[in-house]
């Protein structure tokens, strides 16, 4: 709350000033702030006056304002960015660290980042484009290359020594240690330097068994190694075992984010990469794809309830409670669909201890089903005046929401076995099959028992 | 995947080692894991052979238990734990830092958490009170209330000179500054502690410009600070300034994962805290008022279907494609409402800047509407050959996609303005919203044109 209300203040004192054009008192506001906060200003600022304020930024404090875009996050930032000239990005984007560089240049439309590679100086653009080789999502992608490392046949004399002229080194927490060849052989902190005399050898006091990535590793896979084993950062390694990088414990809370928005969003049909502010054209490409599924498979339950239409024609009332089944059905999958995904997705939940899951899930299904079924039944009985009609609603609610249990069981967990993302894929099969059962079980349960249900039958 | 097999070994051999007796092989095993690692290997364990083999280590490494009971878990954590005599568990507690030890305990029955913060040493159990007193989810909640500090007067190598003496020390990657009545006035790092000379004073090199948190923040807000500001811990202060504890990075990402899980719940309508392995009676509990609710939302929308029930009576067809109508518009909304819901909780979205998304997801919504209203139409004419069937279809569907565009987007800034989750409440409204529409404006539609799509009209 305070933190925004101090936000709120900058931005409205950045409007005025740019309102008034009073650029020195507006720089020195500017540079008075946190980059994080920045960005948060000029995320809340109209195109044009975002545009004004990052413009001069990057003219007079180019560090800060890449900061800034840096904490924007990629689209945002690499929009922002492509305002400006290519010359003018690979000024600016030799002012941040190359992996920073690299997540946005990798955002520009494709001539205008060829342009900026040409145009930085050839060993940053040369580390950036070393960056973009690995694959997305990986520990190499998002690792920082330049990591500091001691000599293994140091002492912590001149191990001390060394971290005292090395200034520019950033994260030192860890001090990685290193063989002749650069393998990564061991680890240790200034902490312990200082713990120790310095003739030791840093062979003595440093620790052999230590926890690294490859830099093919999944970021998803680094961001659990590093929160599961409370570390502040894990060095990256290549397929040799020579340390090439290191990623620190921001960047896997920034993993750890965008794989919590990717879960929400794919649960809800929504691609990973779409925000509240991406573009309405690009908005409506990425959902359409998953409406249209989600029509068909409409389609299919409207199927289910085309098979009786006929009894529908003399029973209207159908009509009238049939989306009560199907909709509850939906509900209560969606409840065990959500806990079992994400239950996978914290790595609680494996295809081994799932039976005592699956067990449970039905038998809460089943006893939701009946507590609701036998609610809807006396809604049913006395609205309509027809007991038959609310026990064929109620047994139809409690066969679909035990349907939904199972399937919202079963479902995640097979995708996870196949290899599939579970929560990709599971939200628009289960509801359809819910849809689907829910018709069929009420619409056929009132078939079968239509003479007792038919005013005329 | 690695790490996972790697789990599924030691996982075999727990398995094996209890079924033989071998204790001493199993302790030895267990004693090379790491507690994260053992909780994943408890967790996966049926609960006798979990219960034995937490026995065996809360017997002979207590801490290495109590370390991974931790890893558990609050909610897991305690239950393993409560199977333990209160006697033991005071021994236990003590093992691990007190804001370990309070999660833990205040998870446990009442009477038996009563019992063993009697029977722990009154210096722990007073810790452990004191933090228990602060309201759960705030930065008193969470913190470490063993928070190392230099003093303001001393020079750069009598802070060392402290460093060295106090082994026990475990976060020294800040170093923070108080004054004699320990007011929070300043931090440094054990780096720069190095690279001036040992007479300087720590006031000349410390910096006075810091982010802490006071006790009753709100641990959403304390690990937005933490992520945003890219800090490695934060300091906790009383309402003087006073510094009482320390939340490091590694509670942190506790924190966004829960707060993520809370998010993900609440949209689907489940209990924040029900996991994967929440007893059957529990969930059930949790997840009947949320049914319990959409059944009554259910009802509402099924009264609309009533009050066309001669339309339906004349044209069955109706009751074949109208949950078309309503379950598209429920589909849209979820997706816009995600999109809403999370833009909010990573903060990008306010009340301020939200007017642009309400107009695109409008635009969204309508276009979306327009296509596949065109699809539906088509199938709707050529199965049933009513081009007036198709085009009441296709109006209908843009009339519905444009509320839930619009709905999906409103509610949930709505709920924000008031202070209340917009996760919590957003999805029930909104899919109720979507069928009560989806229904009246298709049905609506049909009775208007009745004329032009009866049979015998």
């Amino acid at each position: 709350m305070a933190a925004q209300r101090r936000i709120d203040l900058v931005l409205d004192s950045v409007r005025r000033l740019l309102r008034i054009g009073a650029t020195a008192n507006l720089l020195n506001l500017l540079q008075k702030q946190h980059p994080a906060d920045l960005a948060q200003v000029l995320g809340e600022l109209a195109d044009r006056d975002r545009q004004a304020t990052f413009s001069l930024l990057a003219d007079r404090n180019g560090r800060l304002a890449m900061e800034t875009v840096s904490e924007l996050g990629p689209e945002s930032g690499a929009a922002l960015l492509a305002t400006k000239s290519a010359e003018e990005i690979a000024r600016l984007a030799q002012e941040i660290p190359s992996d920073d560089a690299a997540a946005l240049i990798d955002h520009l439309p494709e001539e205008l980042s060829a342009a900026v590679l040409e145009l930085m100086r050839p060993k940053q653009s040369g580390e950036v484009e070393n960056l973009l080789e690995y694959d997305e999502q990986t520990a190499g992608r998002i690792m920082n290359p330049h990591v500091f490392a001691l000599d293994e046949d140091l002492t912590v004399g001149e191990a001390i020594t060394e971290l005292q002229t090395n200034r520019d080194v950033e994260m030192v927490f860890y001090l990685y240690v290193v063989d002749e060849r650069r393998h990564l052989v061991g680890v240790t902190s200034l902490r312990r330097l200082l713990l120790v005399s310095p003739e030791t050898p840093l062979k003595r006091i440093m620790t052999t068994d230590l926890i690294s990535a490859r830099v093919d590793m999944d970021q998803e896979e680094v961001a659990r190694q590093v929160a599961s084993y409370n570390l502040l950062a894990i060095p990256v390694v290549d397929e040799e075992n020579k340390l090439v990088g290191v990623i620190t414990v921001d960047d896997v809370i920034d993993v750890i984010k965008e794989e919590a928005t990717e879960d929400i969003y794919r649960l809800a049909g929504v691609a990973g990469d779409e925000r509240a502010f991406t573009p309405a054209g690009e908005s409506i490409r990425k959902r359409l794809p998953w409406l249209g599924v989600n029509l068909a498979t409409a389609f299919l339950a409207a199927s289910v309830v085309a098979l009786f239409e006929g009894t529908i024609e003399r029973i209207t009332a159908l009509a009238v409670f049939m989306p009560i089944v199907a909709g509850m059905g939906g509900n209560a999958a969606t409840q065990t669909l959500t806990v079992i995904v994400r239950g996978i997705a914290l790595g609680e939940l494996t295809w081994s201890n799932s039976r005592k899951t699956l067990v449970k899930e039905a038998a809460v299904g089943v006893s939701n089903g009946v507590v609701l079924g036998l609610v809807a039944a006396a809604v049913a009985w006395s609205t309509r005046g027809s007991p038959v009609l609310g026990l064929i609603l109620c047994a139809a609610m409690i066969i679909n929401m035990f349907v939904a249990a199972t399937a919202g069981t079963l479902v995640p967990l097979g995708l996870r076995a196949a290899n599939v993302d579970p929560a990709l894929a599971s939200s628009v099969f289960i509801t359809t099959l819910t849809d689907v059962f829910g018709f069929f079980s009420f619409l056929g349960l009132a078939t079968l028992f239509m003479r007792y249900l038919a005013p005329g039958g």
